[in-house]
């Protein structure tokens, strides 16, 4: 990539976090409601925090940091990097404020604006674009951050007018069927993929059929009328237990008044859309559905092979394969290698793209990964028989 | 009271919790670190809340409510009053913003002034009377749990410079000696008080001999320095588990950093002063203390009764009583029932006042109560042999 | 006490504890089902250790202890004797086995004995007479934790035909007066009584109603029945959470089948005798059903003075007086000082006895205590007006 | 299988449970230190429960259940056969008695032997079988939990004198080469085999090379001083928060005593043999070892199919497969289908087989599965490169 255009490139990514949050108020910034959501404006700091760190620092012999607490406050998890605030305590940093943050960035990006001026080394280059990439994480998260706390104040605020997210439906329906080989899997080496998608590889599949279009909010109500949520030979022994110790009866976000289906969007509560494409399942939940209809959902494998014979990007799809390393995966050493590895257990493996992924950020050979019980990303259902 | 008196007197109380607020960042007003601490927000909206729910709502049948949300949101504990956010979940309360809050304060004020031009009913009087300590006491909660937040942010931010309340010395010395008898406790009914303190009664103390001084930090350190907080011999047995399962050392906001005991003030990080009263400890700590000089601690009777002999009002001093009823304690009817009496268990007496409590809002016969092992409060030790 | 006295006096003693122990399988000597549980195994050695350790070790240069392992294996709080399993670990003690508990206890019993032929020294009587009491003490957690345990056997075993302690009915009816005036409290050294009951002095009781009948099966049914565990007005609130939290609706060891009450007890599972005193709540029940009553639980102290107005013995009786310090409370240097005083704190004091106290184990001035969610024991209500 | 056959073979199976719990006390049936370990009187009813519900109950229109209550007691897990004593709740059952235990044995093995005279039902004879081998499951378990129970009680009692378990080494040695290329897996379905193993299918393999030889105690030392359970960089994150969760720093059973390594075993507490394979680690210290040795862990597929080039069955090995369905695998309706199906989320597989398992009950198509913090079962580490 050349000089010009990661300079662009990173002006236009970092720019876009910033239009995320500007439908926020600044109290909208601070609170960290459970451990697995951030409040805004760390992820704002943070993004920026791997720039200064990562780059600047260790590239820039005079470069002097914007805050020396900063690396305190806002590293995540690199215990390469030294000691951080307690992930359930990001909450308490109130100050410094929203407008020093702010400030914070616009900082870092002066010196790396005039950093990337003259770059050349590739290896700088690649670090800077996998920190684009990772800001780009960071935007899909704020965006389901933000929907979490909205989504959790008692007076359901609106975002913006209009801009639900929630309203897709399938372009494709049937289903598409793949004969039984030797396929390749895994990213190509060209251009951008994190390092968990790298080393492609071969892997064998039997013969399956997948459907073309995700499940429906319609369909999901069948099999909640259908008593769904209290038919214990439908769920995982563990999905089960959860159902129970949490009362789960609808995915995240839906509330039932007066009779009728209502959703909280981020355009506020809005009357359920039949038609359009279920989100907020946890993987329990989509597997209960599948067992329920009688088929099963795909493994990664399945559906990366598959991918092209379907439209896909406006929901996470759960895969029942686990997130562990492909053969020949290596950690890099130090930091970065804290990036991807050392996350490759208990959790399950969601391929695509959702409405909340930042342009650019999508391919097939992506593989995000929650725990099994995580549902406020936009998460969907595709089955396979 | 004289309504004049009144309108001066409420509309004073109010501006000074704004006043308390006034160092505060936007950003400052929102957070809920732990359960028992209140964001700055709440507070200020739930004492408005008492004065619209229980004065403006029930006396103005024409009176239009501020906000049709805010009785859900604003309620603390009043069961009698309808559901109510959980009090875990008032740090999710990011809007209403904190303008519309302030906002809210001045429409229930401009009601209220209106109101208590021409009121007379002297039922009445006493509910805002009653709404006016309410006030108060969030005021001394207000000052707590702002503390509290900056506290527990990482980068120690200063409330206010100069402004750190800790800095009070003992102004008497030596012990006095007070004799066996009957002695009247409680309140004697003429102004002000609340509920529990009142019923005049009679007890009958032994002999004893109280100190006029309070425990300061070098005294204190002593006990640190002497393994006070290793040797299970001077702990009850709870407070040795709270000891062990909490990893305490020393009080609430020390810190020791490079072998210097150092405290966070609300004038931020600030060297400790070893003459300075001591603050910021539990019941079990007080408790332990007093096991190691061989002394104990006042019950509230005795605290009461000997008051007069020394100086009080910089720290709450832990008493060794359980906050239990006075003889012929009532309860009244309804949501003002629930003030006091159902909190009347598994706390203990503190007595006196604090650097914190608000003016005129202290008096000796007031129960202040907390668990054994809270101590955001300023709170400090007596001893009695 | 004599010589022959207390030998014949620790045989007893010693000997009713087995006979308590007689209807047990092997099996029901073992488990812990919860932490404040302990295997009737566990007793049998504990309450032998405690001679062993306090008389025969400390007293007799030459006494060869019965097993090494014993001091840490039944040691009960005492830190002051050494290092000790877990209280939550109890259950893990399967070896060893009962039969070598028995032969434990049959050693030092012989050697108890060969001590006691000669002994006279005043300061080792009045320890052996705590140990026997100590023992006592036992004796009833034994009937209690054996209620609990084969209570908590899905099979419901019956312990002993005929035998199930819940039949006693009140023999007075009516209120009895005290009047106002100061009273004594306390035991007056005079026989046996444990350090937390002595330390006579004066306390000032005003005027009073005490009932002499304690609250029955039937009555609190009327309660159950009117609502009272849905009606928050009618609980403290850390009650309130306790019924919500553990979806409380009647006394332990109620059972409602097929729409009548059966209760467990040792003689196996009853229909509910109405007439019978009620047992088995908790401090929060006895307070709410006062609430209910619109009466009140008696202080210990009035309890104390009006005791011998009314029959009492077959339940204990909760006050609602906190377990502290009597004035004057002085604990005992060493292991025997941490008998009682270190847990004054966050219990609420029962007076009376009940029908698993031992005989020549009651008298009026004794202070029984527990938590205010306990009530495995067999706790009544007596009310105030 | 011929009815003679099935008949010795029950006979001898069911044998060899009773053989298994020969060396304990009455007292050691009883307890269940931890949710996951169960009572060996709860073993021996269990296994038992499942012929007689599955075959004497259902075949037999006469049969006369030996004991009404046992449904309730001895289920496991099996949702469908109606409720069930809770799993955490299974030391509780101190009656039935022991030797009553036993002589529900005898009571279904008499009818089983007369019924198996006859039989020649195909589908009844395979669920016979898969009640044998359910009920060598259940030896195992056996094993694992007497173990766990005497070894955390604090005497350490022996289960049998020389009878360690732990002193297999290595026969073989170096590296054992697999090529690229499709391999079948899965059971062929010619004997016995559980549904997980079913569904023979192909996979790709990479080029790896495959230790022949465990890790041993001497090499896991290595690890150990080199400060292997300091280094966050070797361990996966939830494996980093478990070891300081736990404060783990030996595999389960292991002492560090006067600076020497003992550890407890089924013949006492023994010093530990450097030589011997090591045992009793979790999947993280499993996979931790593998990164600070720069290799890792095989797939469950490498191992099946590199199984024949090396010795293995005296320790289940932890594989980085997660346990998860084969394409096509099928559940069975009703009970039976909740034999495996519903354990398929959040465990690892392991494979091969260890010294607490029964013979005749393994086979390299067996895929073992536990949570990835569990360790009491006889578990080590094969590293791949």
């Amino acid at each position: 990539m050349k000089t010009t255009n990661i300079r662009e490139r990173y002006n236009v990514v970092r720019k876009y976090t910033e239009q995320l949050c500007q439908p926020l108020e600044t109290e909208d910034y601070v609170p960290q409601p459970v451990p697995f959501v951030s409040p805004p404006k760390w992820h704002l700091a943070h993004s920026t925090w791997f720039f200064e760190t990562f780059i600047l620092k260790s590239s820039l012999p005079d470069y002097r940091v914007f805050d020396e607490t900063f690396n305190y406050l806002f590293n995540s998890y690199y215990n390469n990097v030294g000691d951080r605030v307690l992930r359930t305590d990001r909450g308490n940093i109130t100050r410094p404020k929203v407008s020093y943050v702010y400030a914070y960035r616009q900082y870092v990006d002066e010196h790396m604006n005039t950093f990337l001026e003259t770059l050349e080394d590739e290896k700088l280059l690649t670090l800077i674009e996998l920190g684009l990439h990772h800001e780009q994480q960071h935007q899909e998260l704020l965006v389901t951050d933000i929907k979490y706390i909205l989504g959790h104040n008692p007076t359901f605020p609106v975002y913006k007018h209009g801009h639900n997210l929630v309203d897709d439906v399938n372009s494709d329906t049937g289903f598409a069927h793949i004969s039984e080989g030797v396929y390749e899997i895994g990213h190509d080496g060209k251009g951008f993929s994190f390092d968990n998608e790298l080393g492609r590889h071969k892997v064998y599949l039997q013969d399956f059929e997948i459907s073309k279009a995700l499940v429906t909010n319609e369909e999901y109500i069948e099999f909640i009328e259908a008593g769904g949520y209290q038919d214990f030979n439908l769920w995982l022994d563990e999905g089960w237990s959860w159902v129970n110790e949490n009362t789960i009866d609808s995915p995240m976000y839906w509330h039932k008044i007066n009779g009728e289906w209502f959703y909280f969007t981020l355009g506020g509560l809005e009357k359920l859309n039949p038609k359009a494409i279920l989100s907020h399942v946890s993987f329990f939940e989509a597997w209960a559905y599948a067992q329920w209809k009688e088929m099963r959902l795909p493994t990664e494998f399945e559906w990366e092979i598959a991918s092209d014979q379907f439209s896909w990007g406006t929901r996470w799809e759960w895969t029942n394969s686990a997130y562990l390393a492909y053969p020949n995966f290596t950690k890099a050493k130090g930091a970065v290698g804290e990036y991807n590895g050392k996350f490759m257990i208990n959790c399950m493996v969601l391929r695509g793209a959702s409405v909340a992924t930042s342009p650019d950020h999508s391919r097939k050979t992506y593989r995000n990964f929650f725990h099994t019980n995580e549902r406020w990303q936009y998460t969907g259902i595709r089955l396979v028989k």
